[in-house]
């Protein structure tokens, strides 16, 4: 990786859909060029894909929270974590310090989306909810 | 919003790049429409931006840390969240329910950057680090 | 609701028993006029019941507290929380975050009424106590 | 208080506005009787006054929250005490044990307004926040 | 009870050898009348008993703790208390409030008679202990 | 000390007012053999006083609590634990392992009483209560 | 153990293959001499080996961790505390005060391996992990 | 580092005053060439000394405990480190995870004595005590 690689991916990082001949004109390359440099940062694995940035609250999200989740048995925590980590509420998912726990990131619909939530992973452990108030 | 507009979005999620043409085939519209639409989804802020998933690990970051901040004083939250919002190492800050607090969750390139990093925003509160063991 | 209705339910509050033709001539209308209107107000459920103001240690009361019952499953928490909240001597019963958890105000006869009531509820959950010294 | 004045009571509860006829009936006595005894029950100070029971999500309340407010100098709780209880959101305030703290619920039109009420209380002590989730 | 009654017990408490003749002397009574009231404070129950005051460090005691017994389940603190309040390293059981659980006092000989007192309580529940460093 | 000093102590344990006659023959010494035995415990330290055991709540205590002080600062301990141990509601004070902090065991006459007390010694630390419900 | 001992031991700290007859110079003895009063020394068990200080970092430890473990029964500890103390990554343990834990200093070659540790001891009790930052 | 430098390191933490004759025939190379590999180990930072295990209770230690300083700046966290690891009582102080703190192994000659070195260093934060039961 050198300098021109750290600036397109610094333009990317802003937009994922800069056009390659916007990016090149910045670097002083060609569109092609640029192609050629993303497609090796994505086969180097650096660059895993591209997604959005969405304004959940007007797509119907009206409770953020952080649930620690403490678990039941260390090792049954790979187990919860591939069964959390894919649910469609679910934006993180993270193995940390502490008490053996994840602690996940949901968005969800209602106060009675996040109590489902809740029920549906206290299998795993005891939950601890912190509301997101502001972000 | 109707259920192409979902579509769109969910096209887009997977791969924020995806060209017009492919999501129109997927539903049936021109690619001009899919754009026509992809505009309006921007204008009415559903849609906030394009962004890049990468692989932080290859890029140099060796410690991934969420860091509870409990604040000293609340009157002083907001001025300690924009201080420490825009920093570089920041990828998410949330206030959250419990004690008043930020949850900030941060990457760092070793170890003495992420106790830089505390030790710069102890001025507003009292830090508490958790290190991400996996995610 | 306009103006009115909010004038009506401020006076109520103050004293539901408060005859309709007082109300009347405090927002120049019939006293069946406010009849009318307050018939209309529990028809849409924003008006509930009716209810008292009592000195409790004058009727017994000795101990007043708040109980947080730590759920052992969060799957039984409904459960837990049906059989609760009908209890004589519970004043209210509340599911909130953090760990999940019911807070639940009693007012009790004795110290040793309180203990049988802790006892009681026990099987559900993890009972934490704190005593109200004043209010 | 005889067993007379417990079935009034008992009967008021349930709704504060029902007639001194219809408890009456109940218990053999005349609606002037009932009267004199409910005047003199509010004499003892036995019966403080008659409220609501209201729908408040009906009526704009979107957040209902403990605020648990330990204080920095115990010798300052009195002062906070009575600037918070008579503070429009607030439902209830009680001094209990553990750390010497007021136990605050507090109905918020909005999580805005939720946090400019813990940022006004902060300068007394320490908030902490649990939200109702159901009740 | 009266001024005398008073007098008497504190006397008693300062040294509960006192001679009856120096304590009459004091409250201007002759012994035979103090020996007569001290016998109505016992049976009133006033006066439970005589004990010592010992420097148990002295006799062999080496370790003071506070030893905090969160009780498993609530229901069976009864029989724990009882088991635990006769062991001859108890000083002072105390059933107290926040989680249900029992504050024992106990001395003891050594650390690893400590040990072994914690591990034998550790069946009703789950143990937490502060040793005493001055008092 | 030999087992007859062990027998003694026992004996002054059960009852401090025990005349050394009784003693005496339990032990087949003489009246005044025992005295002189009595003596010298004292002169050595290890009796360090005879004292009532007294049903206090009929001498008017309604609330026994425990209450754990945290001090500001360390240094200031020493102070506060001699201004604390002789005050007339206070039972024991020790200070012991975890947080720096006292814990403090006293008797009150009502509510109000213990938190003029709490209120008092909050020039020293952080008081954390918990009320004793039975012992 | 005279003055000199405690020479030999402070120069033997430092480091622990001083020579006998540079030690013998500094306390005017010959190294002879020296030999005999480490040979006492090691028989009377108070120097107990010799170890070497090493740079871990160099040998591969990319995480020194601290893991509290709290265990489920206390009756089990001694056996939890000989399976954990002799694994290779344990540096110490030790049983400490406050909820009946283990306290494990231990050294890892990477996030990974420190997983494995956790979720190995995870059927004695509950780890809480803590992370040296620098040390 | 090959596989005997791996050996000999393994040699010398079991007794670090081995003989290079020992360690040579262990390896089957001589003694000059063990003293060589040494020196080079030594050079490259990887052996940082040589130590003595001892008896510590023999040399008088009669309390161990960890302190956890919770620092009340982090900016002063290094003063702190720097003033409290020379200490003489102090065996091992790291910084860690959680709440920014600093976890001290202090072995003490007395109760007496830790409460003096919880004092002094009480002026940087705020200290917590484990005493160590066993290990």
């Amino acid at each position: 990786m050198d300098s021109i690689d750290t600036k397109i991916i610094q333009m990317l990082r802003k937009n994922a859909r800069e056009s390659f001949a916007t990016i090149g004109k910045a670097v002083e390359l060609s569109a092609p060029a640029i192609g050629k440099r993303v497609k090796q940062l994505e086969e180097k694995g650096i660059i895993l894909g591209y997604s959005l940035k969405l304004d959940h609250e007007k797509l119907g999200v009206a409770t953020k929270a952080y649930i620690q989740l403490t678990i039941h048995q260390s090792s049954t925590l790979r187990t919860a974590y591939s069964q959390i980590v894919h649910q469609e509420e679910v934006q993180r998912c993270d193995r940390i310090t502490g008490e053996d726990r994840l602690s996940i990131l949901g968005y969800f619909k209602s106060n009675k989306d996040l109590i489902t939530f809740i029920e549906r992973i206290s299998q795993y452990g005891v939950p601890n909810t912190s509301i997101i108030l502001e972000n």
